[in-house]
């Protein structure tokens, strides 16, 4: 484990126990273990979540160790009887379970501290397997545990997130970040209103001229794609000047659809592209019912150019509330361009905003007509001199169709302070 | 794969892409299709998330298929450079990677549809392993694929959530059901208002009855807690009976509590309460800034009960949308009892809605006072004549407390309705 010997560090996560394989829980700890790993240039290699049986630990860690240096386990240390890994580690390594007298000491002072006294459970919970060393808990009574064989390195750690990540930060971390010799940099660029496919064809060439110790991902959701590069290499500041070289010309080349770095939400890009414009966003929905406006307000800080919303879901508030003719939703019906427009215009002047956009559509699943189908949505966006317009056509799906046209909604914001429509 | 065969199917799940490994997206795919597999009697053994790189996708679907009879695979199907997952399944199975006229005919189409044209990287992604059979995607480009080898089943889907789930629903899910034979029934009662620990104690005795066949288990979210229980068995209608009886015995007692059974959303039930009372309802918010009315326009139908909100963000937009006095919001800020309560009015009236709640307060985390730090909200319920008033003092986070505050909101409008004050 020396760092001359292991140039590329490679780990593997190990979570045990049911509540992950039946969707009970969101393994959120291996997420947040990645991450750690990941920027002291560990690369994990596997995530395996496996049942909390004799069996299913021990293959666990069987293929975890087959792809690994390092194993990091999670999960089956309580004092219950369902909590089978020391058992599973003991009968691994083919060593006997010993009494150790450090966890019941730290045990016996938890509870002490606590004025509480401790059951015969937690006499239990110190049997250990022979072979490891005591990672000290300070957020709780499970044990953390260092073994070291076969030249490679197994870590187990109690499942609860707040005392994994303690024992992490404590022990594991710092352990392991001597061991590593290569860092591991990454650069993402946020993009939105262009899909996948086009966006990657517009890179193309640059993507040729990588080189292979960097990679190029495509992470697509509604409405945006964020492309990630990851670089690995000995020499961490000449990796991170060349990763940034990559990242600023595909940024150039995508200008068009950049709208910030390394996961900023696209909402507070949106309130800094506002606060630099000094001017106040307003929103106007119907379909929508309210949700692009919570994204705004999603940011901390964003009363500075936000101050309120009309929810007009209904032909009377629409009238009422935005001053909608009457005979405009009479003759165009509420999901047309002539409406939403009346709608930005109302709104701006209810509000006093400097820019707004309004919304109306068909989410879904009812509701559809021949000539406007569920999916058809009209957008308008702009100030009371300038206005442009949208229309959608989008899917079935009544959830997937609001969340995205909030997407589309804030980007049409976006495109018209920067001047682009 | 007969039912005779195998009574209990075992089923993995690899997930193909590195950004789960470094942290950078949380694995909430694999917990959905645990969720699924688990209601049809289906066992996860293992969730695998691996490299996306040809050796990492062939070692996980190997480590999968040695302990499953079905492999689930999601993830690496985009039509990118970084999308491998085609690729090593014909590897994997040794087959070639043939032109699919049936997946280039639903890409075009869907491509008409919204008006724009295909690229070579689309009749790209339409080359695949010759083994597979084609599961359409009603929602995208990425095809489904299910191969049938050695006595096991295997399928790949893309990774985009939505996109999963519904080649899950259509075409997968079905194929499971008919390989079962053990039940596993689920009854699972929603609540809301009260915290795990009282309703544990709550039905302590009643969860001392259950036999060895029947699990309960507490989930908790926001502000809300479902309660399931869950039985196996060869018998599916004795099974279902006795899961139902234990049910209503909880159910009875924890009535105050229970909004629906069996995943119903909240704003569902909310919205059939609203139908069954013949009343409309509306919202006037502050610092949710219309995540309340989003959350009721989430529900197809809503348009019956709900007409339109307001979102009054600044002092401002208080006075003029929601008519609150100036002295009032001088006098005690707008984060108080008299301003949601004029709020309140003032919707009612702008909107002609029977019942409304309104909403107030400090999300953070900027913006705290000594005396009204951080996390104070204030919240008002009720129609013109009767009027109830909630402080919540919660935490540090700002969505959190947003998210936890909308949920507070709407069940004041459920208590409200159901006369509860």
């Amino acid at each position: 484990m020396s760092k001359s010997e292991n140039q590329f560090m490679k780990a593997s996560i190990v979570t045990i126990g049911d509540e992950i394989l039946i969707g009970q829980i969101i393994d959120t700890n291996s997420a947040w273990i990645g991450q750690q790993l990941n920027k002291i240039g560990i690369e994990i290699h596997e995530i395996i979540s496996v049942k909390d049986t004799m069996d299913g630990i021990r293959i666990g860690i069987n293929q975890a160790a087959a792809v690994s240096d390092i194993v990091l386990m999670t999960g089956g240390l309580g004092p219950t009887k369902d909590d089978l890994t020391c058992e599973a580690l003991a009968d691994y390594f083919d060593v006997e379970l010993l009494f150790n007298e450090a966890l019941w000491t730290h045990i016996q002072g938890l509870f002490s501290q606590r004025g509480r006294s401790t059951t015969d459970l937690h006499k239990q919970q110190c049997y250990l397997p022979a072979n490891v060393a005591l990672l000290r808990n300070a957020m709780g009574t499970a044990p953390g545990m260092l073994i070291k064989s076969d030249g490679k390195m197994y870590v187990s750690m109690p499942g609860v997130p707040y005392e994994m990540k303690s024992i992490m930060t404590d022990h594991v971390l710092p352990l392991l970040a001597n061991q590593s010799d290569i860092s591991i940099v990454h650069k993402t660029i946020m993009t939105v209103g262009q899909g996948e496919s086009v966006l990657s064809k517009e890179i193309d060439d640059i993507e040729a001229t990588l080189p292979a110790h960097i990679k190029l991902a495509f992470l697509p959701s509604l409405g945006k794609v964020r492309i990630r590069l990851t670089g690995k290499g000995a020499d961490e500041q000449a990796l991170h000047d060349e990763i940034e070289t990559f990242g600023q010309q595909i940024a150039d080349r995508l200008a068009r659809y950049v709208y910030g770095f390394d996961d900023i939400p696209f909402e507070q890009a949106l309130g800094e592209l506002c606060l630099a414009k000094g001017v106040t966003i307003t929103t106007a929905e119907s379909c929508t019912g309210g949700l692009v406006a919570s994204k705004i307000v999603s940011i901390p800080g964003s009363s500075a150019y936000y101050s309120g919303s009309i929810v007009a879901y209904s032909y009377e508030m629409k009238e009422s509330l935005l001053f909608v003719p009457h005979d405009l939703l009479i003759e165009h019906g509420a999901v047309s361009e002539e409406v939403v427009s009346a709608m930005l215009l109302g709104v701006l002047k209810q509000t006093g905003a400097d820019v707004g956009v309004a919304i109306s559509g068909i989410a879904g699943p009812g509701g559809g007509t021949p000539d406007k189908p569920v999916g058809t949505i009209w957008l308008a966006c702009g100030n009371l001199k300038e206005q442009v317009t949208k229309r959608l056509l989008i899917s079935k799906d009544r959830r997937m169709n609001i969340e995205y046209t909030s997407n589309v909604a804030l980007n049409m914001v976006r495109e018209f302070l920067l001047g682009r429509y």
